[in-house]
């Protein structure tokens, strides 16, 4: 990367830039180096280079230099940029954009791009409708090979992909798909309709993109079509766009999971993440208060017998982090789409139980013995066995329960689960192990 | 789903299948379906199907399915659905085939085809080598548009993808890309070398599976050649099968997280995920036993004032908490790449440490206010205080520090993590504030 900020430099003090070395250097390259530079220095280079090669960085830069790069275009070149763009792209940097420099864009534009355009901006960012382009190829079923192929050479250049090509039939709807490969490998007279697939994965607009991404790695897709309710298509995603998907899902659940927001990341800066993190810490010193309050019910017990309070912590990690493991499998079997609110959920909540009562029972035995070569203690060895047992069992059925719950409440299941979990843990883990201890006091002593 | 099971049915009852249903059930679907069939009702479903729709099944089912319709094939029969699969998937299903089933159906193969095919065996599963697949179009850089064609419609086909054709020197080296699109639209002599794309970005065979995907995401590829030593190009890795990657790594990342076995899911059977999960737990248990421990070299102190008893899980689950805010960011900052040994970890350290001692500071305060409130001693509150903000001090620090150190050697970082920082913040929290209490302890009675 030094490298090309090396010769980005060059090139401002040459006051140009060799075209060869797009030839040489990828746009994401470009892309990743732009992000580092000083905004002056950005915006000699910017000045320095061609439109069409600028459109080509910027779809690959992150939103940051996307929009710091648009913000100093004149309108004309930044609508020239759009114009090299994929729409998908457009939509999503207009998206981001203040909405007077959106609307002076859209108004600055020829009138029928910016009515698509704006219509396109109307879908939720995160649906189907949001993430899709319009460049792809539809032709009606009655072409010939022949035909289709010309008007393939034709279109092909402004589509996203070319391998699949989408079918029509008289009344606008999309009927089928026809593979390229196979359309080269029949007689020119053959018509589109005689070798096309009729086996349709399609959407419509609203679906949410998680459920595109699950859709398209369920099918093995390479592109999946949008259509709306008469069935004529108004756009298509393509898997690259899915891969995407799948990262801002994967990272949303497990940031989600610990209770941080879901837009945080390394770089954010440090304001952002203490406003990004703290709530989530309140929410979880409001529940923590509970459990001290659990604790401080048994204080006469722990008085006569202190070595109590040491086993607190063994309860309340061992509890908390059995939960998470349930948890994970759970937030992923979710994501994963093997876990629904319809499945099968009866049986997962029993395995799930008891999985924690044979690890409890495992891991309390083991406790137990430990402890009772300490203390020396037989009973005390056999309240933590007791508690463990259960605690790791409640576990089990909340790492289950809670995302089950929210995701039935409409949340998120990944939504601070593990904090409500493990907190919900050490409440329920005190509780039993002192009152235990307050039933069996006069053995421990 | 239960449609296409009474369709299965039907189907087993008339001794035959209407070959149209192929045209509009999808074999995800189908593979979906027979995933929970009975044996018996599976394999005479199995034996009513023609071989290729069976193969095309084959490759969308999961790998308990594969197994057990491959293992109850003739080895005849095993071989021809192999030949209308792609090469990933054949390598996919041998790897997981028992030894000696592998070997019979490679010796019974054509000789040429085995030795490929022994030779992809040989990667790592987890590669470039062991994901790519060997179906792709290369030409030579000489060819004209129209000889070029007239090769992609007789290969095509046999390929993963048609839109990207890879090019070739004289002396067999990898040299360049040419877009099917730009091919279609340029006129019949010019040659390929005229309008290829240069800029390659390509990977050897050793490279490991989540970089592969890492490259893909940051080039947007729709695929990705894989070269040997010599430039010579040996497969290609598509998109599709990134997704299953990053799939693949995500949920890895969140169950290593947790301490659960990568290869659990929902559907594991108890035994295995008994197996799985304990001992991940029993190493929690060991460093358990430090943190009670610590608490019990304090038993005189706590003996003094039982209160300090019920600060405790205050101490721990903020620690925890805060931690796995910490560990979260960073896990998912270098499954994207956007964290590595090299960058600029101290930046990144500081800001955790920095966001910890904020948030610990304003955790602590107002923990330290409830605490007054409730016990009317001001230094139980300062010394609460003061232990909170040290502890998510810590907590910033070792969420950066855990991951990265597991990192540098060697590990994967996100393995365990949660459970080493959990407990090792109880360990450090509560020495802190058992310290501070006895140091204290006039104050506080």
């Amino acid at each position: 990367m030094s490298n090309i900020r090396e010769e980005i430099l060059e090139f401002i003090e040459n006051n140009a830039i060799e075209e060869k070395w797009f030839d040489f250097t990828h746009p994401a390259d470009i892309a990743e180096a732009l992000e580092e530079l000083e905004p002056e220095i950005l915006h000699s280079f910017v000045a320095l280079m061609d439109l069409e090669n600028l459109a080509r960085i910027i779809e690959l830069a992150d939103e940051d230099l996307q929009l710091e790069i648009i913000n100093k275009l004149s309108l004309e070149d930044a609508i020239e940029i759009f114009s090299y763009m994929s729409t998908d792209n457009t939509i999503d940097i207009l998206g981001n954009l203040s909405i007077d420099k959106r609307k002076s864009l859209l108004k600055e534009m020829k009138q029928g791009e910016a009515n698509e355009l704006r219509k396109l901006l109307g879908y939720d960012a995160e649906s189907a409708g949001g993430i899709m382009t319009t460049e792809y190829i539809i032709l009606k079923e009655e072409l010939s090979k022949k035909e289709a192929l010309t008007k393939i050479a034709e279109i092909g250049p402004r589509t996203e992909i070319i391998d699949i090509i989408y079918i029509n039939n008289n009344k606008d709807e999309l009927v089928g798909t026809v593979d390229l490969r196979e359309l080269l490998n029949v007689s020119d007279e053959i018509s589109l309709a005689e070798i096309m697939d009729e086996n349709l994965i399609a959407v419509t607009p609203d679906v949410d993109q998680e459920e595109v991404a699950f859709l398209v790695a369920k099918y093995d897709l390479t592109a999946i079509p949008v259509i709306n309710q008469n069935n004529k298509m108004i756009g298509i995603i393509t898997v690259d766009d899915i891969i995407d998907v799948i990262e801002a899902e994967n990272t949303e659940d497990m940031l989600r999971l610990a209770g941080v927001h879901e837009e945080e990341n390394i770089n954010s800066p440090l304001g952002k993440s203490v406003t990004r993190r703290l709530p989530w810490l309140a929410v979880d010193l409001g529940m923590t208060f509970l459990s001290a309050f659990i604790v401080s019910l048994f204080e006469d017990v722990i008085a006569q017998a202190v070595v109590l309070a040491s086993v607190l912590p063994i309860i309340a990690n061992m509890g908390g982090n059995a939960g998470n493991q349930s948890l994970s499998v759970m937030i992923r079997g979710i994501a994963l789409g093997d876990l629904d609110l319809d499945s099968e959920n009866g049986k997962i909540l029993l395995k799930e139980g008891l999985l924690g009562l044979i690890n409890g029972a495992a891991i309390g035995l083991f406790a137990a013995t430990v402890m009772y070569f300490i203390h020396g203690n037989p009973y005390l060895g056999l309240i933590i066995f007791l508690s463990l047992t259960f605690n790791l069992f409640i576990a089990g059925l909340l790492g289950f329960l809670i995302p089950m719950v929210l995701k039935w409440m409409g949340f998120d299941p990944a939504l601070g689960s593990s904090i409500f979990l493990t907190t919900f843990l050490d409440i329920v883990g005190f509780f039993v192990f002192l009152s235990l201890a307050r039933i069996f006091i006069n053995l421990l002593l």
